[in-house]
């Protein structure tokens, strides 16, 4: 299979983690956003909304998403629960982070990292702290109770969520008052399978 | 099962027209959000998080985030394909719909409708009409492939973007150029045990 994508998005990155947990093979094709490369029309062709990542089935098929593509790849493997409820929770989770906290925490980074913190996006950047920092507060409060978002095992969750919250000091936020949360990216920084963002793409 | 909701929230509505098609018993407990109900500490307690819809199950566990929701009802039902790739373009669908439609259609809405359109948020509004136009777009074509979102079935999918698109007109979104969107429309609202926002909460 393929993916689509740029490793230094956390959105890409976090699809980047799960195959090397799973051993899944495949190549990786990377795309520049700022260059404008998904907004071509053969890139539209893979995912009409225009972002990445994309995965690409051998069948030729293409799904876009990047918490969707983590729930495909991860189907009948330890990282997604099989029971009911956990299995809702793991979405909840999913769900929450590319509502309530990826709209903050990642997009403080794209614009601090990648865009340099131009004047003109000042104070967007500041007002994405507030809700940047209450995501990290639910987390926080889920993660002193539990070793990992959805109990005591490492799920697409986790890695939903791990994606841009152990980037997030690059969007100007301080983990320092999240104990739980630094000691949750610690455990699954030392996943023997792991691989971090400067993993080859 | 309890649900706590407000009905004339596309993502609370999304639960109400999915336990009428399911014929699932439920208590709905209304929820005002403008009079700070969702962030008292009894509510804080059912979602950290402090939106809804909540759903509250017999055994006294809570699941938050509609699609979230919406999944686990459908668990084993019709509306939840079972197939591998299938299932992904559900979830495809459902995180477009978090985080490129909601934040546009449902705010643009929320402005126009429970606010009243101030005009300390008129510029905020106006800026939501391109992304909201955006999102139709990405819809209309694939409503112009096939009948619902993931194929030819209807699946929670549909209902997830059905929520917030049959109200878009109240953000201030003209359908008239998305004639597929809106037989859409048309065919959902007359399944047998369609239900609108007016029904009983």
């Amino acid at each position: 299979m393929k993916v689509y994508g740029d490793i230094q998005s956390g959105n890409c990155y976090k699809i980047k983690l799960l195959t090397s947990l799973l051993d899944i093979e495949h190549d990786w094709i990377h795309v520049n956003i700022l260059a404008g490369e998904t907004e071509t029309e053969e890139f539209l062709a893979r995912n009409y909304n225009g972002k990445i990542p994309v995965l690409e089935l051998d069948s030729g098929q293409y799904i876009s998403e990047s918490n969707a593509i983590l729930n495909y790849l991860a189907d009948e493997s330890v990282y997604l629960p099989k029971e009911r409820y956990q299995k809702a929770k793991v979405l909840e989770w999913q769900f929450f982070e590319q509502y309530s906290h990826e709209p903050y925490i990642a997009v403080a980074r794209y614009i601090a990292k990648y865009l340099g913190l131009p004047e003109e996006r000042k104070s967007e950047y500041l007002s994405k702290q507030t809700g940047g920092y209450k995501a990290l507060g639910v987390m926080e409060n889920q993660l002193s109770k539990t070793s990992y978002l959805v109990g005591d095992q490492l799920t697409v969750a986790d890695i939903s969520l791990y994606g841009y919250t152990h980037v997030a000091h690059e969007g100007g936020f301080d983990l320092s008052k999240y104990p739980h949360v630094r000691s949750w990216i610690q455990k699954i920084s030392s996943h023997p399978k792991y691989v971090g963002m400067d993993a080859a793409e």
